[in-house]
């Protein structure tokens, strides 16, 4: 069920290649609350300038999208390109130019076609419905799968609806962001904590997980309230439970990104446990995740703990003391030890599976963390030395 | 011309598969100084613990090298088998066994085959001789070539030389040390010098190469200095002299190392100058030399600067002001803006070499530092998904 206020659209306008969907638009039929978490990627792409710039604001009434193209190192001119695009969709809609907020994914260093979306954006605008796929297929780039995921949550005795749309499969290692992320709920949420929610539910569910470590320059994720549900603006418990409902949303969206990424079949939770403290813990398990070396064993399914033993022993947050490995339950180290040639077969079984955990227990401390990650296969080297050609 | 007073042999010991030289020693006819440098990761191998407490003496009469079996991860069985190796070895030499230095490298978490080694060390020490290539083929695991580097140096009037031997071509980010690498001379240096000489061109050779941003459990540099050259310990410009030539061969097997990296055909130069200062740029070398978006564009020959852009983006240790890229020589990007499809062609064709720059030019200070990397291949995962199979 669609939250109420919000419609969708995708249109044709030959950023990717013709025929296929690139142009993707969500509308409030009220200005809706707004938050936004955006790369911290010093290099910035263009409609992150200019998205962040609006969504200071804390209202807006569309969010207007391209895939194919990223609009960055684009200059004065790609400012120029994600403002004039909006400014073309708010006139069609009606709305004052900056409360359509703009983002690009693609290619990085071409200029904006601007014409071609100005010419889509009348067909964009007169789409507009209550089905969000067309729209969350728009904004794939090398995606395999649109990423949708919803909940509904009673809130002060009214049933409000959360949904998420996301894109990413690739230049994935999110910095209190992702790459592409919508969240839409008609819940009645005040734009400063919508801010919060979504900062606390990026910060637990995107920025978690990891395909590549590199992050992207244009990495926004977005969360508009339309109030449509009824009511005053959520607080206390009734807050929580919405909070709750977009961090479940998000969490799904950041699984499906790892599980769609590029050229992986497997789905891996690296959960550091014991670690002096949880910033410690999160180090040690974005190392392992990162590892190319434990991402390779994870795609030949090689229960080759002594490569996640070296990682975490160069994460600079591992002391030296005693530690366990198990993978997907089967205890594989015990105090820094090999548990040797059975217990390995047995966990090569488990990594057959498509998803699975790789636990750490170090003795350090309570930290603790997850970090989620995907395994490192021949294809995702195809795919990305093939990429612009 | 090798170093006077060392002697080099290899030997079958099947801790790789039967009919494998897996075995490799080096020999001084007198006391060597003795100086090493290891690797920083927390998880250090045995014989990296037992090597590094006897090289704090500054002598040593041998080293000792297995292959196919990094001896980490084994606990107090672990150290105990790095010392009857090397005690068997010195047994045979008749030299002290704390005179023997242990290295090991290959498959972390299996325990040592002291038996087979003991079994095969009177054939190892019958075999001593002038040649370093057995001994240089005895040390490799993914290795395709052997990888060696000579220098001669006049030093207080005599002519003096400088042999390194190493291996390594994954699990390649040296921290302050790498892979293994052995580096003989016959100059008379004393200890001490012997220790700022190798450490200062580890730094600035063997800590400047990236394959895949893992660093070893076992990573060893060794350097011993027979004297046999004659003379008292050089100092002043004839100590510099020898310095030079130490760097220089850690320099040539350092770039041989990334040659023969997994799977890899590229050797590059990621250049930084214009950063605040040296750390800063070496932060940016290393975040671009490591970003997997950017090695699958150097093995698609693809001038991809926007993943290079992004790289620096996310280095942490850029300001956010104007940049150039220059692949090979071609300008890319001038003032953060690519400069055409054109440009790109000709970096295109560049990229076709086996070895280029990629130059980075901020306008932040003074900073310089070179990071040499290579590409990511498919061949690299297929190695690493299949290694222990």
């Amino acid at each position: 069920m669609i939250p109420k206020g919000f419609r969708f659209a995708a249109a044709e306008a030959a950023v990717k290649a013709p025929g296929r969907l690139d142009l993707g638009l969500i509308a409030c039929d009220r200005p809706a609350a707004a938050a936004g978490v955006f790369t911290r990627n010093r290099v910035v792409a263009a409609p992150v300038v200019v998205c962040r710039e609006r969504v200071a604001a804390g209202r807006a009434r569309a969010v207007l999208v391209n895939a194919g193209n990223a609009n960055a190192c684009t200059g004065p001119q790609g400012l120029d390109a994600a403002r004039r695009t909006s400014a073309r969709v708010a006139d069609l809609l009606g709305v004052p130019p900056d409360a359509v907020l703009p983002c690009s994914t693609g290619v990085i260093g071409l200029p904006l076609p601007v014409d071609r979306i100005a010419a889509a954006a009348p067909a964009l605008v007169d789409g507009l419905g209550d089905d969000p796929e067309p729209f969350a297929r728009s904004i794939l780039t090398t995606d395999t799968v649109p990423k949708q995921s919803a909940r509904t949550v009673t809130a002060a005795g009214r049933q409000a609806r959360v949904l998420g749309v996301a894109k990413g499969a690739g230049m994935i290692r999110p910095d209190l962001a992702t790459m592409l992320g919508f969240v839409v709920t008609d819940a009645p949420v005040a734009a400063a904590d919508l801010d919060a929610v979504l900062r606390a539910a990026c910060d637990r569910t995107f920025n978690r997980i990891t395909v590549d470590g590199d992050t992207s320059t244009n990495d926004t994720v977005l969360a508009l309230a339309s109030g449509a549900a009824g009511g005053p603006p959520v607080s206390g418990p009734d807050l929580a439970a919405v909070a709750d409902a977009v961090e479940a949303v998000c969490r799904d969206l950041a699984r499906a990104i790892v599980a769609d990424a590029e050229g992986a079949g497997k789905v891996v939770d690296v959960r550091v446990v014991g670690a002096a403290d949880d910033a410690a813990a999160l180090r040690v398990a974005r190392t392992v995740a990162e590892s190319p070396l434990v991402k390779t064993a994870l795609h030949g399914e090689d229960p080759n703990w002594g490569r996640i033993a070296a990682a975490v022993g160069r994460s600079g947050a591992y002391a030296g003391g005693p530690f366990d490995i198990e993978i997907g339950g089967v205890a594989v180290v015990r105090d820094g030890l090999g548990l040797g040639e059975e217990a390995e077969a047995r966990a090569h079984r488990v990594m057959q599976a498509g998803a699975y955990e790789v636990r750490i227990v170090l003795a350090e401390g309570e930290g603790r963390a997850v970090v989620t990650t995907c395994d490192l296969s021949a294809e995702y080297v195809r795919i990305n030395a093939d990429y612009r050609s």
